[in-house]
């Protein structure tokens, strides 16, 4: 938790509404993934299930993370003043500890590999995924430069192994999908690799000379910003494969915005 | 109830980031297991329903945990201080006394044993489980080291015969179980052992020369660990076995990420 003094009206309020839109994407995204996965081929449920997890556990954490901000301020008569309560930064990190190598499994199962491999890359790629964000966090919150760059450059080790097994995985694997799915599956393993990217980028802006009021707000609708993008984003396009993948199995021809198997 | 008075912000923070991780995993299970439920052979639905009401009802509590957590303390400019207002430890208790019987329910339902077997040993075991939260909560109250020690004894006699049976019990009729899910209902049994060991672990340190703060973060944090892996992790060792247990019975082989029973 940490205290933020120096923030504009303006400041504040852009933060403010930028949480509270993502409170409605995530808790939207999470009821269509929900809704939808019964009418997916068998196999893809789980995958669409587990998308629509991470965009509720994403939402829950806006939730709070909203009301912490809420708390941590005070406009009276148009002046905002902190009101001594601490913003908690460790929201997200719990966030991601769980989301993050869900997006991965998300993304592993909807490639629909033979099992040993669906396991044994979840195992690898979640464990790595959980270690990054865990040596984020003591840079997060440390209060020194040197102690920020230190954490970030072990988190980016875990980071960079994740990033390259999916570049070189998922490109050994286009080949075995449906040609319907190719270009999707090619977009979805882009994504995840530019969108994962602006996390390091966003934690690194407070230590190019952005301070105070600008260095909270860079960071807050930064991290925001990736939140949607890999989590509601590209849930939607794992939806899509899943839906593609399911008409190629299931040799039926569906309309387009994803109608599925007709034995509903 | 009781008061904690002597604790840092530190571990304040941590107990309270540790709470709010734990309402978002019980909240996820809960929905991936009523989710996933309606995917497996219908014999196995019950057992799934339960582990998911194992993490519904443990998701509750946790809700009250952390809110009775929030208001025991006030944070004003980075300095930490009790409110006067009490901590809620009997949460933990009550939440125990609905779902440790459940979850022997749940190991014992999944095994799918003859339904006389089933009934008595649910009775038996799920008795004990509750005795067993009976006897800890004086202990766990208690404001003299010999009377945690006192309760701690006796909670333990029906714990170590709960721990025997299912030693024993569990190690009788993995033979009767498919080949393909032996390794899984080990590792539960194991890791129903393991995480049930570690309750009265974490309830005696207090008893080894840990006070304060320290005492209260190792118990809450210890606590925490141990419900999320005696019902989460748990659970989703249930959830597989049921998946490989339904496929077998099925006689249908099923692709890696539990695609499930083409009856629906």
């Amino acid at each position: 938790m940490h205290q933020i003094t120096s923030i504009s009206l303006g400041q504040y309020s852009l933060i403010y509404n930028a949480f509270s839109f993502t409170i409605a994407i995530m808790c939207a995204s999470t009821i269509f993934f929900f809704l939808r996965s019964f009418q997916l081929a068998p196999y893809y449920r789980t995958a669409i299930t587990i998308t629509g997890l991470v965009t509720l556990i994403a939402g829950y954490h806006y939730f709070r993370i909203f009301a912490s901000w809420e708390a941590a301020f005070t406009i009276v008569d148009g002046v905002i003043k902190p009101t001594g309560q601490s913003f908690n930064d460790a929201y997200r990190y719990v966030d991601w500890l769980l989301t993050v190598p869900l997006l991965l499994i998300e993304l592993i199962l909807v490639m629909r590999l033979p099992r040993d491999q669906t396991v044994r890359m979840s195992v690898k790629l979640g464990t790595l995924a959980a270690l990054m964000v865990i040596l984020g966090y003591p840079g997060e919150v440390s209060m020194t430069s040197s102690g920020r760059w230190l954490w970030w450059v072990a988190a980016m080790i875990p980071f960079l192994i994740i990033i390259y097994d999916l570049y070189v995985g998922l490109r050994d694997s286009i080949s075995s999908q449906p040609t319907s799915v190719r270009g999707l599956v090619s977009t979805a393993r882009w994504l995840t690799i530019g969108s994962w990217t602006f996390y390091p980028v966003v934690f690194v802006l407070p230590m190019l000379g952005l301070t105070g009021g600008d260095a909270s707000t860079a960071v807050q609708v930064g991290y925001t910003i990736a939140d949607i993008v890999s989590k509601a984003l590209f849930g939607m396009f794992i939806y899509l494969i899943a839906v593609r993948k399911s008409e190629a199995e299931e040799g039926q021809q569906m309309p387009a915005g994803g109608r599925l198997v007709s034995g509903d």
